[in-house]
């Protein structure tokens, strides 16, 4: 049996708390085969990119990369170290030993694939292979970079790892017991979800459910692998999530409310209500690689329409810098930038063949006075932009009529 | 013009100091191509051996080379950013990109080769290429491990680098002015020497003036590198390490005078004084790759010898285990340990022509009232272990009794 598991940046944030997962481990590593993959140290990654930006103000990404691989590097051979104290066989590996090929872009790269064969080798030698999460190498050998995958790559690498070695277990151990109907600091009620589907937690991923990386979950589901997701402190079951749950039809078509704060909306004023303007417009960030969500357009009286997205807070700068020429070609009469909104979403495959939810969320929104700015769905979701500073009191109230602590 | 460049911890200590350093290369490349090798910054190195000694009492050397190794690696990519922000194109490489491949041996492995493409095409393309010192991979690919040089192996990595690419200059840059005729902290008369050959430099490093690596030294001597070192927070010229100086005949026959404190000694009390014992007793510190110094022998009356002999400190632990089962096996009565001595050395490579000066500086000591424990000697050094509280008085009194503050 070959298990593989993550652990997090918060599992493994000093050496007492890397020497109690070891144990966790080396007791794994008695029954199976155990490839490990870890995160930078707490607040490693954080400190790194503070640094950079003490030296410039757009560091360059490849040596960003570069820098921030070093985290999980450290960790994987920390890690490896508490294994063998332990008298547990354990060698640490980075991204590229362990044969994760990616693209050649850097900070977001795509894992191309993976060369299993270091990795089978140093498991039949009995060891627990410690994976450096989060990294990659770019294929050719001679001028080979270092890639990152991502902010919670890590996740990525863990799933990855599993598809490509065909392992029995995926876990991910993190700092939450699992996947909540909503946030559980928001609302105290939040029930644990024992097993979501792939496509309903990519929604809730996607809107802001910090449990686990989205492409993770996508590269779940394209393989075919069951992701555990489980707190690293405690003894708990977690989430798993796996297929369309058979018991579907008979619980509740709403499985979790999202929000996420993490929102910067750009409105374009005027421009001109002409085919290929939308393209012109989505072409410049998607160059840039940046996420767009919850586009609106509005036709205006003179021909003219109004366009508006998010973005995350984090890709604000280069978005701006992606669109303003865009925005000039196009002769728009204006930028706007909002910063004072946020998501909050229902998510459900049981929503699919049901209708009158989003009749519902609207109502349960307009009755705590909360007026709605857009709205965005999807076939197992529908998203609404607020004012952020509503948008604890949202997700209680679309928790409570969804009746979602009964789940 | 080439010029190779190397910056020690100390000079990469903090953000504020990359950005400093990085505008003294971003000048010097306006008139050369550079090739920069960086050290870990500041306490970086030691801070990470903390954890790993936190973690296991005797961590994997692999392991540890993996941990290590991400200092450089992480210092190297801050100052690429840096040069960057000055306009300076520039990338960082890691050793192993930098196409510096070791024996498979961690913790100390020595350069097989450099495969220089990589690093001679980003010159080419305007970058100024900063490598992570200290750090190289071995041969095989696939199975690439990440290696480590050693304590002060940025210096190998940077003459290495300059003899690979037939630099015009390799210049070290640290946080002394050069070398000296003594430590200043000890003998505040001591002079800077100008220029210093390769042999009297390697005796004064190997006998603990840490101004410069003594692998680094004998690469240089090797492969025929100039090597300057210099302060990297100052505007004034250093020393010159390089082929005999010419003008030996009419200067100071003595350079320099080094200690060490750094010194454990061992001696074995009472094994048979037959042939092959000393092979077997020093064939486990060699198999242990320790560095053995002033060893001294002395028969005693019953056919039996007493043999003594120092390691460094860093080392004790290694050694004793190594030599252990050897004393048990040449049933010697006794292994003693003093930890409570030092050396201190006379230099010169003039002293090879020119007898009298062991006898001066036994005078010297004996009228200072310092005990001689033993005596080592090479070609152009003079080496005596006395008491570790008398060094300094020792270091005072040969400076002058040889003058050295008229060099």
């Amino acid at each position: 049996m070959i298990v593989v598991q993550k652990y997090g940046g918060s599992s493994v944030g000093s050496t007492e708390k890397i020497a109690a997962v070891a144990k966790r481990i080396a007791g794994r590593a008695k029954e199976a085969q155990v490839v490990v993959v870890v995160s930078a140290m707490g607040d490693t990654t954080d400190e790194m990119i503070s640094m950079a930006k003490a030296l410039c103000a757009v560091p360059d990404e490849r040596e960003m990369d570069k820098l921030l691989s070093t985290g999980e590097q450290a960790s994987s051979a920390l890690m490896a170290m508490a294994l063998q104290e332990l008298g547990q066989k354990a060698v640490s590996l980075t991204g590229g030993q362990a044969g994760i090929i990616t693209e050649r872009i850097q900070g977001r790269a795509r894992i191309l694939k993976i060369d299993g064969k270091r990795l089978k080798d140093e498991l039949n030698k009995g060891n627990v292979v410690v994976v450096a999460g989060f990294q990659g190498i770019t294929e050719n050998a001679s001028w080979a970079d270092i890639t990152t995958l991502g902010r919670g790559g890590s996740d990525t690498t863990a799933v990855a790892l599993a598809a490509a070695l065909n392992a029995d277990k995926c876990e991910i151990y993190t700092d939450v017991d699992g996947v909540f109907t909503a946030d559980p600091r928001i609302v105290p009620d939040a029930v644990k979800i024992d097993t979501i589907s792939y496509e309903e937690m990519l929604e809730m991923a996607g809107q802001g459910a910090r449990v686990m990386h989205s492409r993770a979950v996508e590269l779940g589901q394209l393989y075919d692998v069951d992701i555990l997701v489980a707190n690293s402190a405690k003894a708990v079951p977690g989430t798993i999530i796996t297929k369309e749950d058979p018991k579907m039809e008979v619980r509740n078509p709403v499985r979790g409310i999202a929000h996420d704060t993490d929102v910067t909306r750009f409105t374009v004023v005027a421009i001109p209500d002409q085919p290929g303007v939308a393209a012109k417009l989505f072409h410049a960030p998607a160059q840039a690689n940046i996420n767009v969500d919850v586009i609106v357009q509005n036709v205006s009286s003179e021909g003219c329409a109004d366009i508006s997205f998010t973005v995350a807070d984090v890709d604000f700068e280069k978005a701006k810098k992606a669109i303003e020429p865009v925005v000039d070609e196009l002769h728009a009469k204006d930028l706007l930038i909002d910063q004072t909104l946020a998501k909050v979403s229902i998510v459900g495959s049981g929503m699919r063949s049901n209708p009158g939810y989003a009749d519902k969320m609207f109502q349960a929104l307009a009755s705590e006075g909360i007026n709605i700015l857009s709205i965005a769905t999807s076939e197992i979701r529908i998203t609404c932009l607020i004012e952020r500073e509503k948008v604890k009191q949202a997700v209680r109230a679309l928790h409570k009529v969804f009746e979602l602590e009964k789940v």
